[in-house]
């Protein structure tokens, strides 16, 4: 049997084109099943995975948590809200206190970049980054090109534009990772100042200008604008945001070809894409939501069929 | 096989009659399990539930996750307080991704009156409306409904007055349609102030003096005077509430005749009820929380066979 | 087949040593299921447990849910910050509330030092305490009672010094009954202001030096420093703490014997205990925290075969 060439899953930084494919082939057949009356399979009946996230989040913490269920999995759930760690415990101590009441994987969230990495050098666990700051987010990197393959048959040779504030974003920095190890080319647009430095050692070009980036791509992945962590000083104001860098139905009709638009949630509508689009065929926004269980499902059964082969 | 004749349950002003008597049939048959040893079934063993909980609430909540889990379904949770509604996203999408997620049914209390009926009209599951503001609680009416049943025989021709704060109760609206439908008669009693205008129209009438209310009655219903949401301004005082509207055992000992008292809950002992009203056996409170489970468990079988029943 | 003498886990003050030996042996047991590939068993299929939380806890709250999991029980977990406690509700008729619901069982954490002995005067279900004020925390008594045994092979004739703030502390009250029924001997260290006057009529005696007190015993367990409950005026300065009732490996290695340290967690590192003394061979601090599991795996399943046995 073909397996993962990693123990975790902690950034796409570290897995490897093969580990990905491996990854949606799997997928596809977790997709057939929740698609089935019957949703649910018993192949991690004896996994207990915590849920462990110190950052508040909806859809991932359900996106996984319904894929640990249909996986039959025994699921706890931790928030850093009613923890330990406000009182003073260190991570490595929280992790293993759980670990030692028998848990086999960790799913994590955390609002240190790294957080996953520097945890899986200490703990005797199978880790899973669920978003490490701004750092990386591989479950939401790989339900996107999983959507795209989907969508377009494969994403090897596909062009791909990230826009919107690239500096803040772990699904940006998780998305060029993975359409470049899938043979994507890929672009990022947006405000100046919310493009890092970086960008360009990442074999990544910047495209200031929105209509020239579409009129490039196959595949615009809107991001969302984060009001409440955007510093008032790298752009003016939303409305600015939107009239640079917002998608609407008119602007999309221009270009003469039809391209995907995918947005991670959740959206602002209106701000950095208006509701004609958002509820249009070109967008895949809820097949990139469904695709999430069905892309995690994946991710912890080749995980959890390690810790297994470890054990024999 | 009898079958509701709604998709839905938003309201008891959507129900019918034989609804509610096949709701009240199927609840016998639960009431029976959950009074068993062995207190699950499996029928709902391949029904995802979403309880989306937009405002607090304890007994409605545990009482839905339980008829749930006793019904094998399984169960996600999701509250106002960590979720993207925060974050700006429309209930619209909020809902429709949790639904790609392959949910079947939801379970909503939202603070808008109408939120159960707006979401069944714009996606694509069955809903279940566990309190939309001061509009309608329809579980509530119809485990009280139920419970008026199983302690007199049956609601048709009893008589019921609901005291207290009907203007702000989604408690009393959802009680006044169920238990005309099903052929009481319903008089409102309360402060004046807390009486709505509209309610001469339901063919209810408003008796402002206690005394006569019980008199009148086979079974008062109290509501629960709540401090956190009344006015200053349309009462003066607890205590007056108290001396006017409240029951105590000298009051009920005076009627010459044994009513039946019930409680939505949580009880405030010594405003709306005495403790020792409360405690006695004329009282049916906890009669109510048990059947609540029970009929519950009933709606939501009989919404499931009809996803189901859709599906072939 | 043996049972316990009780039908609730209020306190070690109301349990026999037989009691404990049997819990003991059940853990034993259970020790061996959870690490066991496949880590449950079906025992307790047919009872539901509510935990209720009216104090903040994750460690307790965890290690009781896997608990009840992995003896397949049916779970409802009822937090106070979203509840009707803040209503207004009473104690006994929220949790006759969750009664009616046909709930087996009763977990609670409460801030009240013998609300659990309160409630199972007046409600018809068998409580566990996880946690009454600063009045007894029995399972966590039991467990490290249980790992003393474990790394001693027995708890009868060994010494034990108990260090820290005593007169806040549940753990330390529930510890020196367990010690004392199984025929340990207790000591406790601590600044003086935080050992309760009482502490001689436990047939406990005060020891002020650290050092004294390490030379003396077997085991020392040391309690968390609660800086968020500690009040100014009692003693001096966490330093101060450190330097006089903190352990480091230079005191432990001068003392001519190896002795085994214990931590209910969370630890603060370089504060009651050093790091390095906290991961060494000679603390048990994991290990505690795993047979926590498999010790209240233990009482919930001797807690429902006395409900069973009562049903017959």
């Amino acid at each position: 049997m073909k397996e993962l060439s990693v123990n975790h899953l902690l950034g796409i930084k570290y897995v490897t084109e093969d580990d990905i494919q491996l990854i949606f082939e799997t997928a596809d057949h977790f997709k057939e099943v929740i698609n089935r009356p019957i949703k649910k399979v018993p192949s991690l009946r004896d996994i207990t995975i915590a849920n462990l996230f110190f950052e508040n989040s909806t859809r991932t913490r359900l996106s996984f948590e319904l894929a640990e269920k249909r996986l039959s999995a025994d699921v706890i759930n931790f928030s850093a809200a009613s923890s330990s760690v406000k009182k003073g415990e260190t991570l490595i101590d929280t992790v293993n206190n759980i670990l030692s009441m028998k848990v086999d994987m960790v799913v994590m969230r955390h609002p240190n970049p790294g957080a996953g990495v520097f945890l899986s050098k200490h703990v005797n666990a199978s880790i899973v980054n669920a978003g490490d700051g701004a750092h990386e987010h591989p479950t939401q990197a790989l339900l996107d090109a999983y959507s795209i393959r989907e969508k377009l048959g494969d994403v090897a040779g596909k062009k791909v534009v990230i826009v919107g504030d690239i500096l803040h974003s772990r699904v940006a920095l998780s998305n060029i990772f993975a359409l470049q190890k899938l043979g994507a080319s890929v672009k990022v647009c947006g405000p100046k100042t919310l493009i890092p430095k970086y960008i360009e050692s990442l074999n990544v070009s910047f495209e200031p200008n929105l209509r020239k980036a579409l009129e490039w791509c196959d595949v615009a992945n809107m991001l969302r604008v984060q009001n409440e962590r955007m510093d008032i000083s790298f752009f003016p104001s939303t409305r600015e945001y939107t009239q640079q860098f917002g998608v609407n139905k008119k602007l999309l009709d221009s270009l003469n070809k039809e391209i995907v638009l995918m947005h991670p949630g959740p959206i602002n509508r209106g701000v950095e894409i208006t509701s004609d689009v958002a509820d249009s065929k070109q967008a895949i926004i809820l097949d990139q939501v469904q695709n999430g269980v069905a892309v995690r499902m994946a991710v912890l059964y080749l995980l959890a069929s390690k810790i297994q082969h470890n054990e024999d």
